[in-house]
């Protein structure tokens, strides 16, 4: 804040001058009173002025209209969107969403300091504030490999940049609760640079919820139970209720929030993609729900807005008051909350579902961020899997719409020695190949539950290292969907028969398109309709799961480039019995 | 934080090694939900480490009795009390407050930044925490001459002290609305140190709360009236609900606090003597008073506590959870209150009202803080008012228990062309002398109200400059009280016949004690004895009423070492008509 700044706000406050602009006949949304006021609002320099009787350059007639501040994503991967962040402001502002805290944790796994500079200088100039934590666990554990390793001393310049808050999910509670002083430090640094540490606390009980608290750890965003929720209330979490593409919480926590505690409660998306995004929306999403759950949509729209700003301290954000930063939207109804036009400091940014104007025309990227696929060439004998006699195998059982998996042990088809895929058997191959250091690790597992019925999918998004991850009923059209990621720098493909049936170009990082995002939206209505071909059934989303098979710190069974991973005895294991 | 003692913590929240200390069988406030729970509470290294089960090194059993975290007086001078941080400590700390934030406003009007320093020095090392706003209206008028100017570059410095919050109560609303660049510096200089600022808005009305608001200025604690908190509320401002000794504002304030909004609500003493701190209660006397006018006395807790820390960014304070400091009190009953126990940083500090040990034995300042007082001898021509023909006089009539006072014009009792005082028209005589800079000011009025019969009082408490005011009905008694209070350093003192009654020496800055507390209370009693042979009845307070009869920014008639003082008519006036 400059004195010039101020002094001219405090002359359009003290009705000295007029504002740039005023908002006359909404219906505000007080978050401090959970409460709607009638006043005009008075708008200069991008911040709010005054509440009351004020005259200004420019008049808005909001004709009864509610008037909100604008929302708040208080956690988010926008890796996991498949665009970068202002190709992803474009989508969300509609929405009514003009700030994130994000966590650019899956393109520092990929391309460690690089991928983080890149979202940085991506997020700049944008009418939507990105504010970063910055990536805690890269890699996420040592049973895979990853492209990069953040380490406290990597991190620590970032600190000093303005749009960086604190350090990203804590998710390896081994070494939070093993005092691993490589984190330790990540936390303590993050401290004296005077920010947040956000938590993940999938599935963890009340001591380890004591274990993050007492370490600072000020968020969880992964309760999935009512009374997960309140072990973190009780204990001064904030709790960040999620909606994203895969895991919806909403639900199932919305019974602990009341008036008294609300306060502590966010809302987040954490991994939502594009197509979700634009079809169903962000945050506005989460309102709309909770309203029609029968929960007071202004109490939903305070942990859209002052709520998250408290807890991430951004003192000039979430309310419509004077001092406060211009940021606020317009709706027609309570509950239907159809967000009618969104302003960004002051100025008209969407006017219903469409950008006033285009962000950006152009994209830069460097080929350190868009090259980062390498993969050999592969023989068919690298995707064999031996089975010994017992003919049994461990097998992954997915269940759909979830990310945990069970360990099965089934007797599995065997051709001179090797498993052989089978349709009838629901028994699929699953490939794991390194993509980062020409390392040459190929994993190998048999999966099932997918329900495929013909040909290969394959895909660089792979949590969290992102090694390409392909499952297959037959090794040829493994092999080429393969290849083809490595050819189109990493997306997502379908293949059948040898013949490449759709794919989406990902490559930056292997994650996130060139392209805008109508294009990506377009080419996954495309891959949607070959999954159908391919024999997968609507009701669960195949490349969501695939991307989460590889993740060694969700139960019960995975596969990394290192191997199968049981994580009931924390260590690889072999397939075959 | 050092990664050494997060360690340690996070080893006892993982039930590794014991904790120092384990509270088992307590009632535990939580404020995150407004409910009680029943959890054992584990602490090492004055932290929080875990709300679970836990085994200690040594353990506590509550015996069912309530356990809150210890309260948070968010606005305080504590020089109101007439003793230093030091002893000030010793008198609240049992009543279970352990933070305090304040304002040394009234020694920086004496002493500038000596004065602050003496303040931060005082306030170390001690089991209770002192987080200071910097004063930001010295003086607080043209209108008076003050010991001490306070510009941005004076307190600059004082923005890199870790006991250093912000920048404290910014009065001068005609400053800040005329965008004056000396009070604005002190805004930017403070936001940029990353620090809060807290307003004083007595008395006005919307308009000017936007005006304040739209500063960045965040907390008001003047609010007489619900309709005034309501507006402070809506545009952003969190409301300081004030019970001192003469400012009373629970009852009329609290109608506007609800569930929804209490979140944005804290308490305050603002100014409370040594008596009524020990016979009252600082911040449990708020409790205790809501809780008695029906509102809930968890929500009080919470305003007392995690609402204040919130409010100034005290992450680690206000709740008992893991992570948080280890200030916590107990008491028996949810209504009755009673403090029994007070521990600081997990350590036993006070037991059923006492401190379980003293504080300091000595106490160290300088002759620049202890002599501060500077006065000339008196000639009786000095004292004397000259009256006109007209008879008449501009009277300042007192309001018993309010600082604001009516202009009456009345005829006075004259002798040879001067003002007599008169008991039987209730016609005083005030004084005020200069005392900083032996600049001979002396400002002279007629008072009606008071209700002396005899003699005279002075004090050299008396806002904001702190010049010595005196009261009487004979010049001789008001001289030698004068005199008698330069002699001891500062002070109050109550003549008759022209013999000292009694008076309590306030050497520090003229305004504390460098006795311990109990004299000071002993004292106390001594003088209020002697203001009934005086004559004064005991349905209000004389000094506390003196003591403001100086202060220009309050209407309507006040006197000051430059005279007269009409805030109607923005000027100083003559007292004859």
């Amino acid at each position: 804040m400059k004195i010039q700044t101020l002094t001219e706000r405090i002359k359009v406050a003290n009705k000295e001058r007029p504002a740039d602009l005023v908002i006359k006949n909404a219906q505000i949304v007080d978050v401090f009173n959970g409460d709607i006021i009638h006043k005009d609002v008075a708008i200069v320099d991008g911040f709010i002025a005054g509440l009351g009787d004020y005259e200004g350059k420019k008049v808005m007639d909001a004709q009864g209209q509610y008037m909100a501040p604008s929302f708040i994503d208080s956690h988010v991967h926008i890796e996991s969107s498949m665009v970068p962040p202002s190709e992803f402001a474009e989508v969300v502002i509609p929405h009514g969403v003009t700030t994130v805290i994000t966590d650019p944790h899956e393109i520092g796994n990929v391309l460690g300091t690089d991928g983080l500079q890149f979202m940085l200088d991506d997020a700049k100039n944008l009418p939507m504030d990105f504010h970063f934590m910055l990536p805690s666990s890269v890699p996420a554990t040592p049973f895979e490999t990853s492209g990069a390793e953040l380490q406290a001393s990597d991190l620590h310049p970032f600190h000093a940049d303005s749009q960086v808050l604190g350090l990203g999910e804590v998710m390896d509670y081994s070494s939070l609760q093993n005092a691993d002083p490589g984190l330790l430090e990540k936390i303590v640094q993050t401290n004296q640079a005077g920010g947040y540490v956000d938590g993940h606390l999938a599935g963890l009980d009340e001591d380890a919820v004591n274990v993050y608290s007492s370490s600072g750890v000020q968020t969880d965003h992964e309760c999935n139970t009512a009374e997960e929720a309140l072990a973190r209330l009780q204990r001064g979490m904030y709790v960040s209720i999620r909606e994203g593409s895969a895991a919806k919480d909403l639900k199932a926590l919305l019974p602990v929030v009341n008036e008294k505690n609300a306060r502590r409660c966010l809302f987040c998306t954490d991994d939502k993609h594009i197509d979700d995004l634009l079809n169903e929306g962000s945050i506005d999403h989460h309102i709309r729900l909770a309203s029609a759950l029968g929960f007071n949509p202004i109490t939903a729209i305070q942990m859209a807005t002052i709520n998250a700003a408290e807890c991430y301290g951004l003192h000039h954000k979430g309310a419509i008051a004077p001092g406060y930063m211009a940021d606020f939207l317009f709706f027609d109804d309570l509950h239907a909350l159809n967000v009618t036009q969104v302003f960004k400091e002051g100025k008209e940014v969407a006017y219903q579902g469409k950008l006033v104007e285009e962000l950006r025309s152009s994209f830069s990227s460097s080929p350190k961020i868009t090259n980062s696929v390498h993969i050999p060439s592969l023989s068919k004998e690298q995707l064999r899997i031996p089975i010994t006699e017992s003919k049994k195998g461990n097998i992954i059982k997915i269940n759909k719409n979830q990310i945990k998996t069970d360990h099965l042990i089934e007797e599995v088809e065997i051709e001179s020695g090797f498993f052989q895929p089978s349709v009838s058997k629901d028994h699929m191959k699953l490939v794991v190949v390194e993509r980062h250091h020409h390392t040459g690790n190929i994993g190998l597992g048999i999966v099932k539950g997918m329900g495929l019925q013909r040909g290969a999918i394959a895909t660089t998004i792979a949590h969290d290292s992102h090694n390409i991850v392909a499952l297959g009923t037959n090794d040829e059209d493994l092999e080429k969907a393969i290849q083809h990621l490595g050819g189109i720098g990493g997306g997502m493909t379908l293949f059948h028969e040898g013949k490449l049936l759709s794919s989406l170009p990902l490559p930056i990082a292997g994650l996130m398109s060139d392209q805008g995002y109508e294009k990506v939206a377009h080419q996954l209505l495309d891959i949607h309709k070959d999954l159908s071909t391919l024999g997968f059934t609507n009701d669960f989303n195949p490349f969501l799961t695939l991307s989460f098979l590889t993740l060694p710190v969700i139960p019960s069974l995975k596969l990394t480039d290192k191997g199968l991973y049981s994580t009931k005895e924390a260590k690889h294991i072999s397939v075959s019995i």
